[in-house]
């Protein structure tokens, strides 16, 4: 995982040596941390900086220490943010991207649910002209311009975490609808079937987000159902289950984590494969935090979870898994500029 | 249904006004009749045809037929083929576009299962270029551009008949992914459930499918339990429950049919929204033999069978019904040399 590749940084001297400068900014803005990077026209990161998100900060203390990160990153590339060509952010929640701001956000900061002017504040720092983004999407670009999704023309992203996100990108154009596409986690799986954080029943998220399934966990154990997840998250001191601890489960075998995650698995193959019934793109990129841990085993087993589902069949695409790590939200971010204009 | 617009037919001699021609054939080739039109620059049929598809004929044979409702189509717009400036086919089975051939067709004539070279034994009758396109994408592009969805910028057509067929329209151009994107009749709704026609389990085909609501019924039906669906068949003399049938049955309350009926919308709500939320289009036209029969009632139902599921609820798109009648394959498929090349 992680090819080391997209990872390498220079001092970034070598970017003025024709006398003028061709960097890009990105920022993936998420929430416990802020990734910022600087990358040359390759798409390399040539800086990079992590700043923590301001716990039950405002939004426009948010967008300080996104500034504070995005200058960090520039000076780790031999250059300040005033000289980047542009600066992209990949952001959850609701992107208006031609308006500039960013609504519904529930855990960055404090959250705040109208429309906030993230662009035009941020440029004012800047001084350099900021597009906004949604994070999976621009993460999906990431992978399809330098990662695992570059032999391909048209790709389905599912990122695998918290939740369950998605990207479309066709024929090298992110598709993105009317602004909300590539809701992956939430394809129906089953009818009337479990209930999802986003309050409908059977999503495919409510089986296979890592927050449903920590859910589910807690209520088997309760319930009384031996299992390891919590002894881990109380042991590496954490405040819920992460990819981490699920796969250290699923290695010591522990008989709940097996459970779910299987039945995860098996939920996955149904919605991707309809997904796949639907767009017919030539390969699925799994990432996100699960996805990339679990790896290019559990993308196999997806591939074969999702067989019975294909319809067609004799060229069923591959599951490959993200190649970037987890600067890929960050260099999608961004290649906005570049990608979307 | 079926705006008149689009059934009005000239004599076409103004075409030949400014002495040149310019009028497209379009064909599509169904199991039991292959309807044949030219249309003007507008889109407009100006001649029209109508011939059975040869019982049990080898594909030549088919091919024959096809020139012959194509001749008839331009005569009736005052044309020879010859002077089309190309001609477009509408077909089931697997098209392969570039290679001009069809293969898998399992109910036209006697069926095949190799690849066919339909386009050049077509334009070696009509010495005009022939194009193959799939019988209901060619159909919900012909509503995208004349019809229901002129609208919208992206659609998702559902062709709601024997099977469910699907086609989408992204900013204008049909999304094909490799040759079999559209298969919404084939997103799983139900892990595990009813048996389809495609030999997998749960797809929506299996439950809103014409073919599996009859099997499902006659089940029924042979189990002793009351229905005239199988009376109105006979009295109307009909091998199959035909939509005007279930249209029948339903307006007189039969139980079995509105229960199988009601069964479809909800499993069409279902896997329709999962399409939506992937792809986020500004409408859905419904349209097939029992989409456009049943009509607006239905179509409304659909939408509201579909709102418990749809994820960016505040602007579910809306389900429009098809508007060009049964011309609309006939019509797209003339439309394919424009539309694709």
């Amino acid at each position: 995982m992680g090819a080391p590749r997209a990872l390498e940084t220079g001092d970034g001297r070598s970017r003025r040596a024709h006398g003028r400068v061709r960097a890009w900014g990105g920022i993936d803005l998420g929430g416990t941390k802020i990734e910022a990077v600087v990358i040359g026209p390759d798409g390399r990161p040539i800086g990079h900086a992590r700043h923590p998100t301001p716990v039950e900060g405002e939004p426009d203390d948010v967008v300080r220490e996104m500034y504070g990160a995005l200058e960090e990153a520039s000076r780790a590339a031999g250059l300040t943010s005033r000289m980047l060509v542009g600066v992209g952010v990949g952001a959850p929640g609701a992107v208006d991207r031609k308006a500039g701001t960013l609504a519904r956000v529930s855990n960055v900061g404090k959250g705040w649910v109208e429309p906030y002017p993230m662009a035009s504040d941020l440029a004012d720092l800047a001084h350099r002209p900021v597009v906004l983004g949604n994070d999976v999407q621009v993460a999906v670009a990431a992978e399809y311009r330098l990662g695992a999704g570059r032999p391909y023309r048209s790709v389905l992203g599912v990122w695998w975490g918290t939740g369950i996100g998605g990207g479309l990108i066709l024929d090298g154009v992110p598709w993105i609808g009317r602004g909300a596409a590539g809701e992956v986690g939430h394809m129906v799986v089953k009818p009337d079937g479990a209930r999802c954080g986003c309050g409908r029943r059977g999503c495919l998220e409510a089986y296979a987000g890592r927050a449903n399934m920590e859910r589910e966990a807690r209520k088997a154990a309760n319930a009384g159902e031996k299992t390891e997840l919590f002894e881990l998250m109380r042991k590496k001191d954490r405040p819920r289950l992460t990819s981490s601890i699920w796969m250290k489960a699923l290695k010591d075998e522990d008989a709940l984590a097996t459970r779910l995650i299987d039945r995860a698995i098996r939920m996955m193959g149904v919605g991707i494969a309809s997904a796949i019934n639907l767009t017919d793109v030539g390969a699925v990129i799994l990432g996100g935090g699960l996805g990339t841990r679990l790896g290019p085993t559990y993308a196999k087993r997806l591939f074969h979870a999702m067989h019975p589902h294909v319809f067609a069949v004799e060229r069923q695409p591959p599951v490959c898994v993200a190649a970037l790590g987890e600067l890929s939200g960050a260099i999608g971010a961004a290649l906005l500029s570049e990608f979307f204009q």
